[in-house]
């Protein structure tokens, strides 16, 4: 899948099959070190025939191309997501740094470092360094632009404001979000996916860093998901509440699915983001201890699916389409009127592309419980047609509200993909 | 490694290979299931002949042995570590509380749910759910006691007071400590390791499920490590400031080695603890955009060894034996007098197995920086004679504390495996 919608000019990948393993390896010990900028690579090559490091170039998503990597990607394993606010006030600033990001996102996505490991001594590395040895995990790095960069305070602060398009607004104030500022809003984000948590930690480590003095962390969410799937089907990962989460998403292989759902298109707004995609980020808190005391028949009326299977409750597979006017022989909806899957479902008109993760942040010191929950990132072509009028009707009667909290919000456009030469931003800040 | 010291009974697992996965598939979809308790997998298996899921087999960890698992167990990706705290007053559900976590702990390190998935739909499901169809993950689960478990406020709880070693007491305060009520202390640990995060987390949220109204949570802490090592030989992995962490750990492979530096013999201490080890833990926030801000050559002096080889600086090979005499051309020590190498190594004489972990707990917004570090975990033998002697000569003069802050700490008595039949804690509480 990625390959085929992601891949557009991926010439300096079939140039460069060398990864920060080889890297590694080629720069000796001891300390000596050989400066391995990006431009040093091609030399390097040289010493390395005919042993290029065939395994690890297969975990590496390919970062140029029409579209972002990280929206229709296959889920990996891990997401860290920030969310940023820019200290800058000039535009020249911003572009510089979108310039520099992409660069080191093309560099880290092929598993390679940022910059030499071990160059200079009077310097500090311009890599981190933890990533050294891994593979590329198949990272990748998805930056998006939130309301705030345009007008902010009134302020139109880089020249932005025209292009401001209608659908990148603050969401509307659900009824009972318990936001937090801690985890609401930002002018930036970074979405870093990996299957390798280091991995991911690395990249966005790494772009914070060249970020400073430009922009700065406002705040931060790891997450992960289900792993070790059958190498022949995906199953649908499940949630901390035990059920599968993701059945109804749109085919990420379908262009045309995608194309109607997720991708901007153009006559949608500004051209800009046309090929990008309105990236909606909700962290909710799961009350698991009340979860688990809740006895089963409960539990799946609430989801409105069976927990094993997945299955719409009185259907029998995971994936058939709703039947949302069976009744059971009580003669009730067999699908709760207030189950999360029928109020998301809606009529049927509104999709979006999920690409959940869970999250563990310790102990809720304030309710002595766990602090842990869903990282809900989704994807989509028109909030106002897509995520708000779902959450909408979700916010008012899911019976899962019940069990969950809304503590984190933010919006964003995730930007059009670049070309090799070009950069991220560049339709935005040209 | 791990099979030639854990596995002294291993009969249930060569009886019963059948994986979280199989019972899924077994239970069915609709919501019907089939009752599936523990006791009930063995009637199962005549439906499943020749049939066995191989593949999964191989991610187990035999729970039943003379030691724990987790602890000489080859480094699993992720941790997820509890301190708890015993809110019953009775001897008796203590008992209870460990032969019911003993039975659950081996089901699931051998990639079973904790009991039915979906029996009576008029009861909470007996396991939360999230991990079926997972494999076992190399999940260990590794069970602890802390000093207050004996005596707390002089009271003498649980008639144990006899039974506390001299060596379970709570750590010293050592110099520039800035511990946190909230990453501190506990009677009660459970370690649980996996290379899924999910599987991790299932198994410590069952676990605490079980304690409900026996002990509740005090504390909680996710870690992650380098994955993806090559399949010939296991990298030291690199913690967040990029340098390699455990060059200098004793060999797990070697019963001797763990004779002498992590198991608890006889005429030690008290016998109940024989075969079982010492756990320190220290929460440890790492400054990363200081030492992003740091010369390659004062990182290196910091260590004492080189970034990228992970060599003692002066030496060529990452797991040379140090030479602490050897100088440089201006006359000076090459691993300075400062250096965490030359500190931990001291005479040599202090060994323990670090077995650390990364975290990344998103923001610290107190700092405006990131709250990641190292959630430090060390066994060991004897921890008057380990730990707290190194760690007085680190907290005095480490060059790393410049970059370091302790925020959590805690010990534990991490008790010896229990045989098939028995249940971890026994020898404590007979």
């Amino acid at each position: 899948m990625t390959e085929k919608t992601n891949t557009q000019d991926n010439s300096v990948l079939n140039g460069t099959k060398i990864s920060r393993r080889d890297i590694l390896k080629t720069a000796g010990v001891g300390g000596v070190g050989v400066i391995l900028g990006a431009s040093g690579l091609g030399g390097l090559l040289s010493l390395k025939e005919g042993n290029a490091a065939t395994p690890d170039t297969k975990e590496i998503v390919p970062f140029y191309g029409k579209h972002q990597g990280g929206i229709t990607t296959k889920t990996q394993n891990h997401v860290y997501f920030v969310s940023l606010d820019v200290t800058t006030a000039k535009k020249e600033d911003l572009v510089k740094l979108f310039k520099e990001w992409t660069k080191a996102a093309a560099l880290m996505t092929a598993g390679e470092a940022v910059g030499e490991l071990s160059g200079n001594e009077f310097m500090p590395p311009k890599d981190t360094g933890e990533a050294a040895g891994l593979s590329a995990s198949n990272l990748t790095i998805t930056f998006g632009v939130g309301p705030s960069l345009f007008i902010k305070d009134n302020q139109d602060r880089f020249g932005l404001k025209q292009k401001q398009p209608k659908e990148l607004a603050d969401l509307p104030k659900f009824p009972l979000d318990a936001l937090e500022e801690r985890w609401t809003g930002g002018e930036l984000c970074i979405q870093a996916c990996a299957d390798d948590l280091q991995v991911a930690f690395h990249a966005v480590r790494n772009l914070i860093r060249i970020a400073r003095g430009k922009a700065a962390l406002r705040w931060a969410q790891t997450g992960f998901q289900r792993t070790k799937q059958s190498d022949t089907k995906n199953e649908t990962p499940r949630n901390l509440f035990g059920f599968k989460d993701g059945t109804a998403n749109p085919d990420v292989n379908s262009e045309k699915q995608m194309n109607q759902t997720v991708w901007v298109q153009p006559g949608d707004g500004p051209n800009w983001l046309v090929n990008g995609s309105y990236l909606v980020v909700r962290r909710i808190q799961m009350y698991i201890e009340v979860w688990d005391r809740t006895n089963l028949r409960e539990q799946e009326n609430t989801f409105g699916r069976y927990r094993d299977s997945g299955a719409p409750l009185g259907q029998k597979d995971e994936f058939e389409t709703l039947d949302l006017q069976k009744k059971n022989e009580q003669g009730e909806y067999s699908i709760p009127v207030d189950s999360h899957t029928r109020l998301s479902h809606g009529n049927g008109s509104e999709k979006i592309l999920r690409r959940a993760y869970s999250y563990s942040d310790g102990m809720d010191m304030k309710m002595g419980s766990f602090d842990a929950g869903l990282l809900f990132l989704c994807f989509q072509r028109t909030p106002s047609k897509q995520f708000i009028p779902i959450q909408n009707r979700l916010a008012k009667m899911d019976k899962l509200n019940e069990y969950t909290s809304h503590r984190g919000s933010a919006i964003f456009a995730c930007l059009p993909g670049a070309k090799q030469g070009g950069f991220i931003g560049e339709t935005l800040f040209n």
